[in-house]
C-alpha cells in the first residue's frame, strides 16, 4: 500500500527561502554566446554591445531630387525673381562618388540618396526649378543645410548602438543591417530537458485507457521554455521505472537544465524524488514548499544545473516552473527579469485561504459598473484550463485567511496582458452556446466565456460583469424555469429547451424500453442500481429530488457538477443511472428515457441592450440559420420567430 | 539628367483613399490551413475550432493520497472519536482501473490521481487516518465529492475549447495536449517576398563602397513579416535593371505578396515603378499618398496578391509597410488585427507639419513633472535609428499646421510598449558617456538615453524631464564651459575635458607640422581649403568663429551638426579642414592640431541626485576604474578624486 507508509516533506520551506536556497547555487548569468546569421537573429538576444563601425550616413546625403547648390547663390530667389545658375556635367544619381566641385554659379543635378559635392552646402528640391536656354532657373531660396543629412547623424562611428542583453526585433535587426552586419554575436539558449513521470500518463496521440490521463505538462513547459529563449530538449514519458528514470535524468544532465512532473511526494512509491535525492553537490535544496498550488515541488542542484520535480498536477506543475525555473531561464538566456503587470480589482465573492501557505489564486477578469471583478478559476490544481484561460493571479499572503467578497485585490495579468472583449458572457456552460459564441466570432466580436454555473452567472449579471448570462434554474414551488429569478434591471431573453431525462447504459434490463415512471421506480428501490447525483442548487438537481420521493438510493452522495460528469460516471460503471440531458447521453452512447424539458435562456441587464454585440447575438439567436443548427444539435426550438 | 524630367505623381490620395482602394481587391482573410505537430504548434494561429473529444479528467479523480470512502461512513469522525473502516485488498495507483466496489465500511486506498471506484463518493486525505490492527482509523469526517475531481469538470466532452484564430502560446498548446491532440490544423503562413532596389544598396556583409548604403530595409521588413506571422522569402539586392527587376518580381509573384523598397518616384530612371505599372488585374491602385513619411509609396494588386513599392529611406520604408502592408499579412496569415497602447503625452517643443498630408511623427517617451514628455526624434525619414528607438508616434492630422510647445498628445507605442527605465541620460552624445552608461546596463540598471545635443539636454534637465544631460557649451564672454548655464535647480556635475583641434587629411602640407595660430593662418586665408563648419549654437561653433576673426572661408555655410560629420567630411575631400575633438580625430585617422579643451560636465536636476541609480552614476564616474577607461579613450580627466 504505497499512499499509506507515505512520511511528510522533512521541511517544508516558505517560498521565499526556498528559491534563497536554490539560487545560493546557481549562477543567474548567460550561458554563453554564438553568432547567428541576422536574418536567424529574431528573437534572440544579443550577447555583446555593437559599436558602430561605420557612420550612417556614411556620406553627406541629399534627402531630396534636385541640384547641389551654394546656398548662397539662391539667396533672395522667389517665384518672380529666381535666380539662375549653370548645370554641371556630372549627375549624382545614389552611390555615385562626385568628381567635381561645385564651384560659385553652378548646380549639380543630384537623387534623393546621393552624394553631397564638395562646394555644395545644400540641395534645392526639383519642384522647385526650371530648365530654360540650357540655365538651371531656381525659383526659392535654399538655407545652408537643407535638404542635407551629413554624415553620422544617424549612427556615429564609435557609438554605442545596442547593448549586451538586448533582445532583437525587427527594429534592432533593422540597425544592424544598417551597421552592415550579417552575423551577430548572441547569447546561446539555454537546453532544457523536460520529461513526465508516471504509468498513467499518456503521450498525447496515443489512444487513452480508462483511467490514464494525456500528458500535457510536458508540451505546456516545452512551449514555456521556448517563450523564455530556452531550446526545450523532449525526453517524453518515462514510466515508474528506476532504471528508466535513471537513464532520463542522466540525458537530461547533458542538458543546461531538467525540469521533469510527477512522482514529488515521498511514498514508498516516489521513485523520482529518489533519484533526484542522489545527486550531489549540492542535491535537492527543497522539497516542499509552503505554496498552493505547489507544495510538493522538489527543487536540487548539481554542479551549478538547476534539476526541479514539478507536481504533476498541471496548475501547480506550471506554477511552480513559472516561480522558480523561468526566472532562471531567462538569465541563462541573458533576458532580463519578466516584469509582469499589476492591475486593480475587485473580489466578486468570499475566498478562503490556508494559512501558513503562500496561496495563488487564478482569476478571470471581466470589467463591471465598480471597475474590474477578479473571478476565482475553481477548477483546482488538477485543471489544465484554469491556467490558460485565467486573465491574472492574485497572491494571499500566508496570513491571511479570509478574503471578503468585495475586497480590493491586485491582479498579476498573465499572457499578452488584458485582452478587452466586445461581449462577455458569464453563466452555464451548452454546446448550443458554443455554436452562437462560435458564429459571433466568426463575425469578428470578440468574445469572453466563463463557465460559472448558473446561478453564478446570474449573480454577474445582477451585478452588471456580464452582457449575458446562460441560466437554466428551476423554481421548485412551480416547475418554471428562469422567470422566477429576474429583477427589474434584468431581461430574460428565450433560449431554447434541452430534454432531461434517465440515461443508463444500453442493454441495462433495468431501463431498457421502460417509461420514465417504471424506471424511477426502479430507481428508488432496486438495492445494487447505483445512482449518480448532481449538486445542490443546481435544476437537475431539484427533478431529481423529486423524481426519487425522499428516497436515497446508494450513491446519492456522489454530487457531480455537470452533465458530462453524469454520462461518464455512468458510462464507466461507477453508477448505473443518473439525470442528464440527451445531447450529452448521445456524445457518450448511452440510454435515454425522456423525463421533463428544462429551459436554458439568458438574462441580460436591461442597460446592455442597446450594446452593439449583444444586438448582434439576439440577431443571431432569433435566425433561421442558429434555430436550424441548435435544433440539430438537439434542442428544442420554438417554432415561428 | 534623370531627376529633372521627374513628374508629380498623378493623383496624392489621401491615406484611407488609398487604404480603401487597395483592400477594394484583396480578401483580407486566412489564406489557407496545414497540419504541423502540436511541438511545432508554438506561435501558430488555429485555424479550426477544437472541439473536446475526450472529457478531462476522463473520470472521477482523487485530488490526494488516501482513501476512497462513502462519505456517511465517516460522519462524526473526530480526533478523540475516529471512525474504524476496512480496507480493501486493492490498491488505486494512477492509471488502474478499480475493480472492486467500496461498500459500507470499507475505504480502498488510492493515490493522487487515481480513479475513484464505485460506491466511493469522497476521498479522505492519508494526514487524517492511521492503521492500527489492520482497520482504518479515520480522524476527521468526509463530506460528498470531498477531494474528488468529477470526469469532465475540466473540459467536457463536446465544449468548444479554442477557436479558430486563436494564436497559440504555451497555454493553449497544454490544452490542446491535455485533448491528445499532437497535430494541430493551423493557418498556414503567407509567403511574402521581400527585395530591395538601387545600384547603391549592398548587402550586410559586404564591404562598403564611398556613396553606398547598407540595406537595412529588406533585414528589418523580413523580420517584421515574421513577426507579423508571414514567412519572409528574402530575394535579396537587385540592381536598377529591367531585366533584374522584372525576373524578381516574376519570381515574387510566386509568393503570397511582393514588398520591395527604392525607386518609388517617377523621373525616367524609375524602373521600379515602370515594371509594377505594367502588372494588370487591376495593378497599381495609388501611388502617392499624403502621408510623412512615406508619400511616394505605390499600392498594386494583381490577381489578389499585393505589390507595394516602399520608399527607399528606412522610416518611410518601415512606416508605409506597418501602415498598409502589416494588416494585410495579419490577416492573410489568420491574426486578429493589432491593437496599439494609447498614451498620453505633452509636446516639450513648437512642432511643425505640412497642411494636406497626415504626418506621423516618431517620439521618446520621458517622464517628467507634468506626466511624459513626447520629444520628436528629429533625424528625418532616411534615419533607421529613428524608428528602433521611437518608444511611439503621434498622428498629425492633415489640416493641423503648427502643435504648440506644451500640446498635449496621444501616443501610439511601438514594440513592447512603453518600458520603465531607472536612469534617463538626455543631451549630447559622447563615447565616454556611452562607456559610463555601459558599466551601468552591466550593473543591472535599464537606462534610456536620448541625443538631443547640448542645448536640447540642459532643456530637458530644467524641465525635470531627465536624470543627468550632459552638456558641452561654452560662454562666449568668458571662454568657459557650462557653469554659466546653470540655475538653482540644477547642479553640475563635473565630467571631462574633451580637446578640441583643427582636423586635416594626413600629409596636406598645408597643416601637417604646423601649429594652431600657424594653421588657422592658413585657413583663414587660402583660396581652395575648404572648411567643414558646425552649427551656429553649438561650443565648437562659438570656438570656429573665434579662430576665424571674421573671415568666412569656403565652406562655411556646410554647418554639420557633430563632430563625426566633421570628420568625415574631412575625411572624404568635401573639406579640407574642421574643428573636431581629438578621440573622433583617431578614428578616422585624421590628422589633428589641439586648439582647446573643452568641458564635457553633466548637469543634474537636484530634485534627483538622491535616487539610487543617480547615486549609483555619480559613483562610477568618480570611480578610479572609470577615470582610467576615459583617459584610455582619450579624454583628459582631472587628477585626483
Amino acid at each position: 500500500m504505497p499512499v499509506k507508509a507515505q512520511s511528510q516533506f522533512l521541511q517544508v520551506l516558505t517560498r521565499d527561502e526556498a528559491e534563497r536556497r536554490f539560487r545560493e547555487h546557481l549562477t543567474l548569468a548567460p550561458l554563453g554566446a554564438e553568432t547567428v546569421a541576422l536574418h536567424a537573429a529574431l528573437g534572440r538576444v544579443l550577447a555583446e554591445d555593437v559599436v558602430a563601425t561605420v557612420d550612417v550616413p556614411g556620406f553627406d546625403r541629399s534627402n531630396v531630387d534636385g541640384f547641389a547648390v551654394r546656398a548662397g547663390d539662391t539667396w533672395g530667389a522667389m517665384e518672380e525673381e529666381p535666380r539662375r545658375l549653370s548645370p554641371t556635367a556630372e549627375t549624382l544619381a545614389p552611390g555615385i562618388v562626385p568628381q567635381a566641385e561645385v564651384t560659385a554659379g553652378t548646380a549639380t543635378p543630384i537623387a534623393t540618396g546621393g552624394m553631397l559635392p564638395r562646394g555644395a552646402d545644400a540641395v534645392v528640391m526639383v519642384e522647385h526649378t526650371d530648365m530654360e536656354g540650357g540655365r538651371l532657373v531656381v525659383r526659392r531660396a535654399a538655407t545652408a543645410g537643407e535638404n542635407v543629412s551629413y554624415a553620422g547623424t544617424d549612427i556615429a562611428r564609435g557609438e554605442t548602438v545596442l547593448r549586451a542583453g538586448q533582445p532583437l526585433s525587427s527594429r534592432e535587426i533593422g540597425v544592424l543591417a544598417a551597421l552592415g552586419l550579417d552575423q551577430v554575436p548572441v547569447h546561446r539558449r539555454p537546453r532544457v530537458a523536460i520529461f513526465s513521470t508516471g504509468n498513467e500518463i499518456v503521450a498525447p496521440g496515443a489512444p487513452l485507457p480508462v483511467g490514464a490521463v494525456y500528458d500535457s505538462n510536458a508540451a505546456i513547459l516545452a512551449a514555456a521554455v521556448e517563450e523564455l529563449g530556452g531550446e526545450p530538449v523532449r525526453l517524453g514519458v518515462v514510466p515508474d521505472n528506476e532504471a528508466r528514470l535513471s537513464a532520463a535524468l542522466r540525458q537530461g544532465l547533458a542538458c543546461d537544465a531538467v525540469v521533469f512532473s510527477g512522482g514529488t511526494s515521498k511514498g514508498e512509491g516516489d521513485l523520482s524524488y529518489r533519484i533526484v535525492a542522489a545527486l550531489q553537490d549540492p542535491g535537492v535544496v527543497a522539497h516542499g514548499v509552503a505554496l498552493k498550488p505547489g507544495k510538493p515541488v522538489c527543487l536540487a542542484v548539481t554542479q551549478g544545473k538547476p534539476v526541479v520535480i514539478l507536481p504533476g498536477f498541471p496548475t501547480s506543475a506550471v506554477f511552480t516552473f513559472h516561480e522558480f525555473m523561468a526566472p532562471v531561464i531567462r538569465a541563462f538566456a541573458g533576458r532580463p527579469p519578466e516584469q509582469r503587470q499589476l492591475v486593480d480589482a475587485t473580489l466578486p465573492m468570499r475566498v478562503n485561504s490556508e494559512r501558513g501557505r503562500t496561496e495563488y489564486l487564478l482569476v478571470g477578469l471581466v470589467p463591471g459598473e465598480r471597475g474590474l471583478a477578479a473571478y476565482p478559476m475553481g477548477k483546482g490544481s488538477g485543471s489544465v484550463t484554469t491556467f490558460s484561460s485565467a486573465d491574472g493571479f492574485i497572491t494571499i499572503g500566508q496570513h491571511t485567511e479570509i478574503l471578503d467578497a468585495g475586497a480590493p485585490v491586485q491582479v498579476q495579468l498573465l499572457g499578452q496582458g488584458l485582452q478587452a472583449a466586445d461581449l462577455i458572457l458569464v453563466g452555464s456552460h451548452c454546446v448550443g452556446l458554443d455554436w452562437l459564441a462560435g458564429q459571433l466570432v466568426r463575425q469578428g466580436l470578440r468574445i469572453k466565456s466563463m463557465s460559472v454555473g448558473s446561478t453564478g452567472g446570474l449573480m454577474a449579471a445582477k451585478r452588471g460583469e456580464c452582457d449575458l448570462g446562460g441560466i437554466h434554474l428551476m423554481d421548485p414551488a412551480t416547475g418554471v424555469y428562469n422567470t422566477h429569478l429576474l429583477t427589474p434591471a434584468l431581461e430574460l431573453v428565450p433560449g431554447y429547451g434541452r430534454m432531461q431525462g434517465v440515461v443508463y447504459r444500453r442493454g441495462d434490463a433495468r431501463f431498457e424500453g421502460r417509461d420514465a415512471a417504471a424506471a424511477m421506480a426502479t430507481a428508488r428501490s432496486e438495492a445494487g442500481c447505483a445512482m449518480v447525483n448532481r449538486n445542490a442548487g443546481s435544476g437537475t438537481r431539484i427533478l431529481i429530488d423529486r423524481l426519487l420521493e425522499g428516497a436515497q438510493p446508494a450513491g446519492y452522495g456522489v454530487q457531480t457538477k455537470s452533465h458530462n460528469a453524469v454520462a461518464v460516471a455512468v458510462a464507466q460503471g461507477r453508477a448505473d443511472w443518473g439525470l442528464a440531458i440527451d445531447t450529452v447521453a448521445r456524445q457518450y452512447g448511452l440510454g435515454f428515457i425522456p423525463v421533463q424539458e428544462e429551459r436554458y435562456d439568458f438574462v441580460l441587464p436591461r442597460d446592455r441592450l442597446a450594446r452593439a454585440p449583444v444586438q448582434a447575438f439576439l440577431a443571431l439567436l432569433r435566425s433561421d440559420a442558429a434555430r436550424a443548427a441548435l435544433r440539430e444539435l438537439g434542442f428544442r426550438v420554438d417554432p415561428g420567430g
